[in-house]
């Protein structure tokens, strides 16, 4: 669907971090104390039981609310490091993916329509215009970042911006319904400054963190390898907003907002692949209070999925070895999220069991 | 949904046997290489490439065709071996839960609400009567098995019957729309059956797939696996019926025949937990073409399943630390599958992305 935003009103960064208040803990155990008394054996839904205490710990209500309007949020943007080499693909398929998003013909398309999950596109700053399209929100910040290998991907001020236009994406989809937030990107070469953001956050040596994206060959990896070295090498950035300008994108900047904008409202929040982890990794260390109302949908194939989930502390409700992006893991794993929340509500006490049954 | 079912005209059998053709592997090549010119990364799908390549091998067809009715079959039986105190709750909690799910209150009543799917229920052997339910088949075969730690649970007449019953319902179901068949249990007692198919039937000591079932604590999990190791030394049964029949339940019996009546009519079959897959496990062993149209849910926290998937050649979809039985697993992996041959049928060629795009 195609939300509407009043740029100009975009919350400030420093409101979005103030706005995130802790999860209630005395609520998540109060759902597990009730999922032990359910008609079925106590422990028996696994993860379940722990994502539907996690989302009354968000809520703050027990049983928690059942989510009835998942919905998918694609922020796009474009790559200067693509300039280096690091995907075989020319920068147009960023918006020609785009198009086909919004025409209902790309992977993501074909899943939320399967799931009757409805999705908005943001060009946080593509390269190309994908031009008018169903479901597209049009706030490019700049044609794509600078090449991060030579310079600043982005200004601080750039970097604010797209955070601010992600924030009043989500809030206005909040405001026409959303109450469970999946996340999601498209943009060519967004796995190496993904990679580059988690080597200079997390100080994960480069070759652990950089996997072949798109399907980068041997010679394509080892050029992403020591670009993302050499990033993180040269990046003495320690204030998250500082290495997100410096190595992120504008999609993974609109992300931050996003994340930060729904915990504020209380909305759980479905991450996706390696660039939405990246994403997170940043809007925790800006909101540590964040990482409550996050949930990994995947285990990416990317290997600095691998780094950054753990660190986060999430485990991940699916690993198929996924490596799309597009929000084709956060739409896969909505359904385990809301069935986590109909248990509590629809299924039998026990103790009624033996009453009526 | 109820089904009609006129019994006294199932299939025997052998004949669901030799009704199992070899499902396709020229459409799984097929399908396979359609999705490498999918609109996206080759290979980025991960498993669901995997499952799509399936469900075109089982349908014969490229792009295989999207599930439109999956269709949750639920066994129900009970087991005589309850008697050696293997359980904590009361044989009649299979019927009570029986009721439960009929009138939509247990956790697989709402998961297949919520996601849509239409269920039935057979009761092929409960030691207590359900009464008239809404969505439940009434052909039991016996109340209940005999003790298997005493004497063979079933005679090879009544576990033959239980396959046909299973069956029948089965191609009921088929008959009236279902194109992919979940399948789950009820019965209490019956992971320690299960645990006793396994065992007799790969020769795995008991310890390693016995588990605590609905929730046994220390010593009843000791019991537990000194009656399968006795079940398995005394079980000298070669032939699948016979393991069956010695040391199975009705309900393994009834998921047998539903899975060679699947199969036979090219429906793709999605296992639950350990009690499915003891019965997956018999089923291939009569028939090996059969694991051809099986998929696997989740690897569930019986320690069972764990020996029972690598060894049919299974990589289950989810891993959720699932130990619930009633097809919750099954329920929950569905939309996965339906999603992958979405996926196929719905997204752009690469192609056509670079035409149109």
């Amino acid at each position: 669907m195609t939300v509407r935003v009043r740029i100009g009103t975009e919350p400030t960064l420093e409101t979005l971090i103030a706005g995130v208040a802790p999860v209630d803990e005395d609520t998540r155990g109060a759902v597990l104390r009730r999922h032990d008394a359910l008609a079925k054996p106590p422990g028996s839904l696994g993860t379940l039981e722990a994502v539907a205490a996690q989302l009354g710990a968000i809520a703050g209500q027990c049983p928690p609310p059942v989510p009835r309007t998942p919905w998918l949020l694609l922020a796009a943007g474009d790559h200067g490091v693509h300039a280096e080499g690091v995907n075989a693909w020319p920068q147009e398929v960023s918006a020609a993916i785009v198009g086909a998003v919004c025409q209902g013909r790309s992977v993501s398309a074909v899943l939320a329509a399967a799931a009757g999950i409805p999705m908005t596109v943001l060009d946080a700053g593509l390269a190309h215009d994908p031009g008018d399209q169903p479901h597209l929100v049009r706030h490019p910040v700049r044609t794509g970042t600078r090449n991060l290998h030579v310079e600043k991907a982005m200004t601080a001020n750039e970097a604010r911006s797209a955070i601010g236009v992600g924030a009043a994406v989500a809030e206005a989809m909040i405001t026409d319904g959303a109450d469970l937030l999946l996340l999601g990107e498209m943009g060519i070469a967004n796995t190496t400054s993904s990679a580059c953001l988690i080597a200079a956050a997390t100080g994960a040596p480069a070759a652990r963190v950089t996997g072949r994206g798109a399907g980068a060959d041997d010679a394509v990896l080892a050029r992403k390898v020591a670009i993302v070295r050499a990033a993180a090498d040269r990046c003495q950035a320690t204030a998250p907003l500082d290495i997100l300008a410096a190595l992120g994108g504008f999609e993974h900047a609109a992300l931050v907002g996003a994340m930060l904008a729904a915990a504020a409202r209380h909305v759980p929040v479905i991450l996706d692949g390696v660039v939405t982890n990246a994403a997170a990794l940043i809007a925790v260390a800006l909101q540590p209070r964040l990482a409550g109302y996050l949930i990994a949908s995947h285990r990416s194939v990317e290997p600095g999925a691998g780094v950054v989930l753990p660190m986060l502390g999430f485990e991940p409700l699916l690993d198929l070895h996924l490596g799309l992006g597009e929000g084709t893991g956060a739409l896969l794993a909505a359904p385990l999220v809301t069935s986590a929340a109909a248990v509590l509500a629809g299924t039998s006490m026990m103790e009624d069991l033996w009453f009526n049954g």
